[in-house]
């Protein structure tokens, strides 16, 4: 496929570009007879959306979503589901200069070399806006996955730039604009944004992404091993450039009498591989952390060359996140649960029913 | 795919289990007209082989590779090139205790869950040793990238367990049994090693990959980018538990002022992208960083559970690499030149001739 | 894929149901930098609309194709290209009675069977109309076809019923309602339409599809041989039960002294091939033929069961085509078209340069 | 996929030439626990094989398979399947003349353009040859489908040139060298044969293929139709030019008060659709019908050109069928049951478990 069809049994195909008449997707292989509304989407697609704070873009749009096909009378049919959200504040002007540089840390060099062509307005194909059908295709599949096995795929950062963020607690993440999993720190987190604004300057942030209550069995032996294919798809999401699964580059350190997880009747005493052996998933929380790089588009003036490889310079105005990783959190958890329920198909494709309660498994943390 | 084909366009289908009698994969979709021999590829093969050192495993056999098809006088035809290896030093009483126990850190308790049968011959499907088709199928791209495009893949080791090993140059790598880029801590890593095994226990590693003369252009612009290409082939590797593109996980920590390379009318001013922007190749050196967790197999005894979740207590013997890292790196530069060939082909489909001369394109390094 | 998506490398991914809110499509590999706008592809559109004869469906609506990404000033960027049609006259009303029955003929009995849900509003997902989307992105694929190649797609009636339809020429097919290669037989071919649909039946019909100017080399060797992905192609068209390819039935009683099409300096000395050997196109013209069977819904009372089992009588009402095979044309030269590109890319992708002139070819005819 | 790989889930991926050393494939997706041995799939290979009468190729060779992966302690694993069958009767000498000219009928002309290089020996991988790993592989794919559904694949002769071949049962398909459904007919087929072999010319055949015990729902909705997927695999098998589902080309001339199948409360009072309605099975009989071209390797001396595009006459020595529909009758039993296994694995993955009872279906027939 070109790449811009995501999965294999329940395929998300993306369209549009941050400026053109409008975004979305279509959904292949979704199962039928699940209940299903925009509502239902909704949710997500304004957890990802831009103008929900001072900390993300001010670009104000609704990012309303429309099912155009595969739902009658609020079930899905198992025909493809086409989620249209129309662009509706654009502001081309911000723009017009991005087609004579190449924007440091952007695609627009990229693009130029491999189309011959670039649609210059908001970065086209390569906006961040192109992650909102995905978090919308995502919320169906998270949905199905609780629906089936009471699987629930959450995430939140844990580092904002040099500030670490301190696990509290899940309850935390939903009532505050950073996603963070405490309170005691988002006074210091906001005033850490605002001297980044100032200095016209951005920083990056690592957040955790895990999936609790999940079967065991999911995932391929050799290849499209479920840590591999979970490694794809945060790689895949914009800025993103360090995946790690459990341990992660810890495990380099670690000596093997501690990293394998040993088994007791209760389940597994530990969790360093994240839920995954040999590709498979093991029924223990499934744990993921990402890298996010630093938001490009800054308002201190960078050195780029135009299009006659002549010097220019290169100074972003308009609307942008000084922290992209903070929009990120409902797009990584989308991500996983688009891996998850593709490879919950596949599984009972091949090897029937999927096991959704499997008592050995405690899923002990470390 | 049920799994065990890698790739769109050159793809590698691979069969076979550790101790069957015979492992191999078909490639699909080579060029034509490329020269092509065993001995093209048995070089490959050899820097995986296990029992090159006293530090890996010292099952001993040649792995010798047989084409099957696919070349015809000594060209290769467009038609699919199989790829045969035998197996023949199999020794299968060493591993006959495995089918009662789940060994910790092992696949077999997914594998289990998951298909309700397995073949315990020395791992069966989930072995190391899987990979040296994988090997011999990167052989034929490396082989093409390098007349095609002067593109070379290579790796190192740059940390052992606690040991970290400095860089001084490729020309140090292939003279040494750890891939390591120097020489004066060769003693040292020795030492380390039979520590490690004395104690009966193992430790994880740390290796980067790169890719020299790259063209531009290579990737897709949403899914299919390079680097998340690059994050599901690495992460697909055997104990590979993180995965960096450039900066990697550094990129948190680093402002968008130092993160995002400049362009100068000679090239890039620095590589903290690792070579990749939105998703397609810069034409920059490919910068990858990967961990691999210590190996699973250790002789001190560790607490698991039996089919029947009964404790039990796994004791493994047998021949084992104290560091399956070491291996690793001859496989992790197959898998990114066959990722890369991948994305070669895809690029000419859509937009035809690849770019392999771009003269602003300078490679700087920080 | 889920059986949404059309192609490998040129892929159409289709969406919406007959009477849903819309109907559409993304296309995804279109090579970069073609001119498009909404009217390359209105005509084909316009050709196979509802509402342009008495002898089609009198549902009437514009059928008005809305680009929504992958096109900037004027020109195609590589990325994908969407596709809506928004349904504007829909009157669910007529088809109240389908959902407690099952239509003879139609997929009411298997989609049931399948989902245990569907949409009856139009057919749903299983409706003709459908086909409107792959008719807008096979007016793209012929226009690159063109441009690159001037590869020309054509298809024509040659007998509707018991209707043998003469070919006198391509140049009336545009001129009839039939879309038949003469003008003398059209009142005959009203008469007989007239004739059934007093008699509330239809009939089925015959069509030859070609492809004049074809390059050399398109198709792979075992699967996706280009004669069976073009059967493939066909045979999905709503309504088709047979395809033939060059010769086709006929071939079952030639000798091979007749058949295999001998060679001469300028070119084949004919064409009983039908432009395929081995799968791959030989640069002559590309010729099949499909088979329609008559159309399902018609006014004469069949006998079927209810959802319960028990004997139904379903008569059908509201507007349908006494012979589904006219529209079909259009439809067919698009599929055809979508085959074409599709084997166009794959061969750049692994032999380079399509060979667009071979004069060694002169499309001789028996 | 560059063409060698047949299926999405339950994958076939065919390797080798005529002449080179060895054929195959590997089977990936085939579900764990099923017993097979080699013994399951030497029967098919057998009926398939060159030699076992004076009527086909009088090549002589085993074509003994051995299963190389994917089998442990005879049940499958869930792990890729490879199947190898060694070259061992090759005569090489036969074919020498071929690289200098183009036989008329064959590939050699489409393979030198496509690649620039072919394997002329044994046509290499143009060969009928190449349909023994996938009598292989359809072997198990039968096995599978009779064990899970009771579903039977079933094909015959019902012409041979111009002797149309009266069906009087299946029972007489095994005990005669032309798979006719009769026994009276076999001298004048064995006469007309020798007649052909003295004229030094070839004839085509038409087969019929059915499979019976048919599970409802298998197939997609718009594209990957069940009855597209078999033409697709049909019109791939070497020298077929036509393919027919249910009614075929009849139904051109059908009224649709005849075409269209009623149902009753005990099934369907008709198979006009043969068994597929909207691209999914309706659980009657599936009704297959295809045409095959004459052999193109007659003694008879035949037009060509040579490299240099200069006349040349081409004479074809060595062993070919007459007719080689004949031993196309296992292949297309093969190629059938290898779409079966796939929808099946789609269907589950979707749906859930498969309709293999539905007491409403009859599968009556005309």
């Amino acid at each position: 496929m070109p790449g811009s069809t995501f999965g294999l049994l329940f395929t998300v195909t993306n369209f549009g570009e941050s400026h053109g008449p409008a975004i979305g997707c279509v959904i292949d292989g979704c199962p039928p007879g699940m209940a299903l509304s925009e509502a239902d989407i909704q949710g997500d697609l304004d957890r990802r959306r831009p103008g929900t704070s001072r900390h993300v873009t001010q670009r104000n749009e609704p990012d309303a979503v429309e099912i155009l096909s595969g739902v009658y009378e609020g079930k899905t049919t198992g025909a493809p589901i086409a989620l249209l959200i129309r662009n509706t504040d654009q502001r081309s002007k911000d723009y017009g200069n991005i087609l004579q540089t190449f924007r440091p840390g952007h695609a627009d060099y990229t693009y130029w070399h491999k189309y011959g062509i670039r649609d210059p307005r908001g970065g086209g194909r390569s906006s961040a806006r192109l992650t909102a059908p995905m978090v919308a295709a995502g919320a169906v599949a998270k949905k199905w996955l609780r629906e089936q096995f009471g699987t629930e795929v959450r995430a939140c950062m844990t580092q904002l730039g040099e500030q670490p963020i301190a696990f509290e607690g899940w309850e935390h993440v939903p009532n505050n604009p950073f996603f963070a999993p405490n309170v005691s720190q988002i006074d210091a987190l906001e005033a850490y944004m605002d001297e980044l604004r100032k200095a016209g300057d951005s920083c990056g942030a690592k957040l955790i992404v895990e999936a609790t209550g999940m079967p065991v069995g999911l995932g391929e032996p050799l290849f499209d091993k479920l840590d591999a294919d979970i490694a794809y798809a945060m790689m895949g999401i914009n800025a993103v450039k360090g995946v790690e699964i459990g341990a992660g580059f810890e495990s380099v350190t670690q000596r093997g009498t501690v990293h394998g997880d040993e088994l007791f009747p209760d389940g597994f005493g530990s969790n360093h591989s994240g839920g995954v052996l040999g590709g498979i998933s093991t029924g223990q929380d499934l744990r993921v952390a990402i890298a996010i790089k630093p938001t490009s588009s800054i308002r201190t003036p960078r050195q780029s060359i135009d299009l006659n490889g002549q010097p220019a310079t290169v100074e972003t105005f308009g609307r942008h996140d000084p922290c992209v990783g903070i929009r990120a959190t409902p797009i990584a958890e989308a991500m996983l649960a688009l891996v998850l329920i593709d490879h919950a198909l596949r599984h009972r494709a091949q090897c029937g029913d999927v096991q959704v309660d499997t008592p050995k498994i405690a899923a002990h943390r470390p």
